[in-house]
């Protein structure tokens, strides 16, 4: 499995729980099919610091499902100090002799999950750290990586199981056209091993660098089991050109409404005997049902057009009418599936260029309230693309515009405008949640130790250290800004928003400012047909959704 | 051992091991000594949501140190389902069949490692999820509070464990005044328990109902390990009045320079067999030495006087030699200790009222930069009181100020003066560290929210948003900052400073806004004579250092 964001949207009183019964069904599910071990290609959590529910939810379930007398009936060949260099106790958990565990969880980072601060740790390290899963693929450099495979012998398959965490892609498309990523490969039978890798980058490409291709990979591998992309394309497709299939399990969690997340969600139960492998498509029955449609009302001119009398009620009545027919289908989709959560996530994906105007969607919203997991958001206007650039600096600018309203009034701030615009704007993005709150925090704090080490006591003092402070630190705060819009540009490439990148055209753009949904080309497909609507946009292979 | 703070000033370049070592050895000297259990008193984390590094390097600790195969010799013979009532695990980690556990942690929480959230989880129940600790003591009413013991028989010797994790002093007073506090007893041969409580509280009086008299304790216990108080009156006293005895363990990390916690800092081995009790004082070597010192400048007439030429350079020419005294003591009583870090905490608590001036710090700070572990804050100035109750809201009035004229100027702020200036007021306390970064949140969420949710695209809009916001949410806002000030007041009250505390009379006063600071009667007594001070106050046994 890969991509289980655990904790997200936890605080949403209607999916709060969806990503908690997801990683319960999918530890159930290896439990119940006596899975040698469990393999996670990354973002097994959400957020890089996991609230403290979602930390011991997490633990509590893997101390639930993955210790126990059950036999492990793999031993591990390699080093494992190699292999598992994120804790003190480098060796996998199955062979402490102070745990009992029934299923081992082997892990790369991914890039929601990845290390940060001076210890470069993530929060899987202290799932590590406590013996709960087995962290691997940290590469510790960045100049150069070398993967070293775990290697696993049951009875005579053997199975050498690479993984690389999350890097970010730019920097590892270099490293790859810079030969400075080596895979490892035991001296002695090199072809009696199974070769699997498991890594978490962009598969589809999102910028002339910004990806992986396959072709990068090395040839001798058998399998890839491709982590961050939120499409579910499980079942493994051959690269004619190296040779070894790729599994792209997909998220098991809707991070956006898009079509690539509106595919069927799966894990996948493999089997290796030898170089043979199966691999057996399992559905999840705890996901949440979600459908999107399409409406250009253009299409519709038998109906009505822009002029035709209350033509926006017309409108209306056809999305809801739509959305009518969407929830019909769940329902009837939903029957005997007592796991499945009752509410389905919906989007009605409007197209009213050519003069149309939109209604309210709060008034809309009201009639699906208790019918939809996602009321507020069911419609999603979009136009041709019209001068889309500008509006991506939009709020940016109205916050500068404010600053400089207040500084001409002689009203100095706290916060300069340039980081305020900026963190508003990642803010905004969605992405960047802890933006505004980290800049702030650091203009703050640095006004605090001013205060406080020169002993400011009048009002005047404080403005006049405030305007000292503003001046002097530009430069250090330049760079932080620089660093946080890099981060935020970084999220926004990778979830495919193609107004910032140039380099891919689309037809179409968000009117919206909807930052959950990756732009993918339209008319997009419905559910059930996940890779039909690929085509039309001109892309390859792996076109998905990720997060 | 009891407040162990982890984590306390992580990032200091100086002291930011402090806390890991001493942990490091409190768990090497359980195991050294084959302790059947350690108990420990609550603030086992200073930070509420401790960091990554904080939280992997105890689960670290735990793990190397309370695991293994040496045999656990006690039973628990109580409900261990009402024991340990926070996880999904309701039973002693040692008898959990997948952990192979050689020393059990039994563990109250403290008031900064307290249960938030709609969860009611504190930072240790990851650990106990883990089953790297026993979580106890933790009371899910607030209404009234049943202290069920853990049962515990070695040989013949039975131990009753009481817990009581951290609960606001005035509340638990209220408690136990209206009879809501029970501790249970077990029905048959009550006379054969030694009966043990553990308590997190203000065992000093710091206002009428914020503490918790010995008096409220049921007279059947024996022996009380009190937590909370930071300093170290580790050797069981008896409390003539109740037959009990008590024992302040005391923080392990001083984190404040004041007299209490200059005491030489301990941990207790106790050995209990049937009702008889020993209490083995262990010294912690890896603790970095406190040494403080009062200087009253009046009192150096044969010196100098405020008239005297070039006073203010002799008074720190005084100073000077009473810190390179200290410097010298410190490097005496450090010989033979390579545990001990090399750089002492110095404090010099400077008494100069009578006319004379302050010297600049800094300037001196730079003197001792490489000697001393605190240079930034070594000098402290002090006066006999003077209006002190004016100075407390000084910062909170200047940001009213500050706010206020901009309103004047037609400057709308995002956040409204008086969140901002309570918040700052917190900041500058120190113990509210959140405090801002919380408000700003959410109130830029608030802001935000509106944005999103009314498509606001123009700068008038903005401000008209902003405008309204800050007009309907006062209520709201006014509840949260309300409750943010009397948490910031609990603080202020238990970090003993009497500038809030008006029931409790202080002759003399702090100027500098030196927050870590709790005001204990001046003068105060040196490294070593750790009670000696309190007398003068006037207070009772117990007055100590607490965090």
């Amino acid at each position: 499995a890969t991509d289980i964001h655990l904790g997200y949207l936890e605080k949403d009183a209607i999916r709060g729980n969806d990503t908690y019964d997801t990683l319960n069904e999918i530890l159930e599910c290896a439990k119940t099919n006596q899975a040698d071990f469990i393999l996670l290609g990354g973002d097994l959590f959400h957020e890089n610091k996991p609230s403290r529910r979602c930390l011991h939810s997490c633990i509590t379930m893997l101390r639930k499902y993955c210790m126990g007398d059950s036999p492990i009936h793999f031993n591990i060949l390699s080093d494992q100090r190699v292999n598992f260099n994120t804790t003190q106790f480098p060796w996998v958990n199955y062979q402490d002799e102070n745990l009992n565990i029934s299923i081992p969880v082997f892990s790369v980072h991914g890039n929601h999950d990845d290390p940060t601060g001076a210890e470069g740790l993530c929060a899987l390290d202290l799932l590590s750290a406590s013996g709960l899963i087995n962290h691997f693929g940290h590469s510790q450099s960045v100049e150069s990586i070398e993967i070293s495979p775990i290697l696993m012998q049951k009875g005579n398959t053997k199975l050498a199981l690479y993984g690389l965490g999350s890097i970010p892609d730019e920097r590892l498309y270099r490293m790859f056209v810079n030969n400075k990523v080596t895979m490892l490969r035991p001296k002695e039978d090199q072809d009696k091993w199974f070769n699997l890798f498991t890594i978490h980058q962009n598969r589809s490409k999102h910028g002339p660098t910004n990806y992986i291709p396959e072709q990068f990979l090395d040839d001798f591998l058998d399998l890839v089991v491709w982590g961050h992309e939120h499409e579910c394309l499980i079942t493994p497709t051959r690269n004619e050109q190296q040779l070894f299939y790729v599994t792209q399990p997909g998220s098991s969690v809707a991070t956006s409404l898009s079509p690539g997340e509106a595919a069927k969600k799966h894990i996948g139960l493999l089997k290796v005997k030898g170089h043979k492998m199966n691999m057996q498509k399992i559905p999840l029955k705890t996901v949440r049902q979600f459908f999107i449609q399409d409406v250009v009302l253009a299409d519709y001119e038998d109906l009505f057009t822009p002029d035709t009398p209350q033509v926006t009620k017309k409108v209306e009545d056809l999305c809801y009418a739509k959305v009518t027919e969407m929830l019909e289908q769940a329902e009837r989709e939903r029957l005997g599936c007592p796991l499945t959560p009752e509410k389905p996530l919906i989007r009605l994906r409007v197209d009213y260029s050519g003069g149309f105007e939109t209604f309210s969607t709060s008034r809309f919203s009201q009639k699906f309230v208790d019918r939809v997991a996602n009321p507020k958001d069911i419609i999603h206007f979009l136009r041709r693309r019209e001068a889309m650039d500008q509006q991506d600096t939009q709020v940016e600018d109205l916050v500068k515009q404010y600053f400089e309203a207040a500084e001409q009034k002689g009203q100095l701030s706290l916060l300069t405008e340039q980081g305020m615009g900026k963190a508003i704007q990642e803010f905004v993005d969605k992405d960047e949640k802890d933006a505004i709150q980290e800049l702030i925090t650091y203009q703050l704090e640095k006004t605090q130790r001013h205060l406080q080490a020169r002993g400011v006591t009048t009002e005047q003092d404080i403005d006049a250290e405030v305007r000292e402070d503003s001046k002097k630190n530009t430069t250090e705060e330049d760079n932080e800004i620089r660093e946080a819009m890099n981060r935020a540009k970084a999220h926004r490439l990778e979830r495919g928003d193609d107004s910032v990148d140039a380099g891919i055209s689309d037809e179409f753009a968000d009117v919206n400012m909807d930052s959950d949904e990756g732009s993918v080309p339209f008319p997009a497909p419905t559910r059930g047909r996940g890779r039909g609507g690929r085509g039309r946009g001109g892309r390859g292979r792996g076109r998905g959704e990720l997060s």
